[in-house]
């Protein structure tokens, strides 16, 4: 399967549209000691095993792991066999380099770690990006126009007219001859998101930026799944859920996952 | 000792501009086996104690050492003990995410590694930079104009007449209250080294792209540094000089120094 016969297939088998972004933020999680990465890994097996059934994706977010060091990346490690082969997975690493390091990124989140997706930087250009769609089973989401708020400084800039991030569109688009690239768009950019999908055709996008930073859900799932698939990544909202509970985790991937079956009019059963 | 003090002293220590990059590529190593982590660590000791007395910084690069997994960030760690506390750490990841994840990037970095400074991508804008320089003691190179081909694709488009580079060095003025904001410049790009040293006014640059990539020693070193620090790194032609041996490297590494203080008019003794 080519990659977005893997990424159709994972929507498809869980009839969800869900990424469960994994940002496990030991900050976040009530406690009344600092916890430590074993306990952080009880609770990333705990929403795993409540969000399964709703989640087409899951998302490790790099940083959360990183920063623990090497006891950090062996948790990592354990996650992604964890999760095991039902889920379509990305790594959300932002990563952005010249062609010999790039490789060995994509060696080391496509061979080493096994994700079929990861998250990339356009600032460096088609070098920094090439190395991740060498392979048709594997791809890359390119950063395009993001949540957060300062995405405008640069993003947002006109190049003879056209802002910069429709520049990385048609970069993208020259770069996709094994369609395996996609898009990463922030669910706050609302307003931009229909001239986007317009301008990517069919290629698959990813919108995190709804939940806690307050990106519009309803749009971001109607206008980014008109041609071609959108996954909507959610990560706080989900994560840390009401009380915390297996319970209160899996009821939150539940709303989100039959609200977006609903804007698509899918009968999840 | 703030950041650009700690900068200075070191360069100061060791009358060095020099930066060597530790690209540890086992595909580079001449050996008759396909080598594993140990033997890779053994390498980099190895380069190490043979550039010690002629480099300022050493720059581990993230993607050598994660694409090994735990094993490599184990490697990492050991990797930077092993430097010690002579010499400035530049952790070289190109990172760039929104606030939240940037700061674990941020503890990632700082706190559980220990690096001095570390490469950051502008393309989110400032949300991604601030926290890597919220203390006075630790700070970012930002991506400016990099030293690879297709660098020009969205670095040089002119927004209103100025090109994209140019407003990353505005952005960076902007961050830098701490005085521990710079820039990576490509070597490749010595045309437009000068006005970027003009604009960036006292602000460190990292320049990498002397060596395999084929950039102006001579203009990185004497631009660079014609106000402000300039460090020069230097990966592949140093790291896998002549026959590999402890005195190859050593000799290609005091090569390098030794050429930069006469640039420089340096006499280092």
């Amino acid at each position: 399967m080519n990659f977005i016969e893997t990424l159709n297939q994972a929507v498809e088998n869980h009839q969800s549209h869900l990424s469960v972004g994994l940002d496990i933020d030991s900050d976040r999680i009530d406690s009344k000691s600092v916890l430590d990465v074993s306990e952080l890994a009880d609770y990333t097996r705990k929403v795993i095993d409540a969000t399964r059934e709703f989640a087409a994706a899951y998302k490790p977010n790099m940083a959360f792991f990183e920063r623990w060091g090497s006891a950090g990346i062996r948790w990592l490690e354990e996650t992604i066999e964890y999760i095991g082969d039902e889920h379509f997975l990305i790594c959300d690493g932002k990563r952005g380099d010249i062609g010999n390091s790039a490789r060995q990124y994509a060696k080391s989140v496509f061979v080493h770690y096994g994700f079929d997706a990861v998250t990339v930087s356009p600032y460096m250009g088609s070098d920094a990006i090439i190395p991740f769609l060498e392979e048709p089973k594997k791809g890359a989401f390119v950063l395009c126009l993001t949540s957060n708020e300062s995405a405008a400084e640069l993003q947002l800039q006109k190049i003879d007219g056209i802002p910069l991030y429709e520049s990385v569109i048609e970069l993208c688009q020259r770069l996709n001859s094994n369609a395996n690239c996609g898009l990463v768009v922030g669910a706050t950019q609302e307003s931009k998101l229909a001239s986007i999908r317009e301008k990517a055709g069919d290629m698959p996008i990813l919108i995190p930026g709804v939940g806690a930073q307050g990106g519009d859900l309803e749009a971001s799932v109607r206008v980014g799944n008109s041609d071609g698939v959108a996954l909507i990544n959610v990560s706080r909202s989900i994560l840390f859920a009401g009380d915390q509970s297996s319970k209160a985790i899996s009821v939150k991937a539940r709303e989100y996952n039959n609200r977006m079956n609903e804007i698509l009019e899918i009968n999840s059963g």
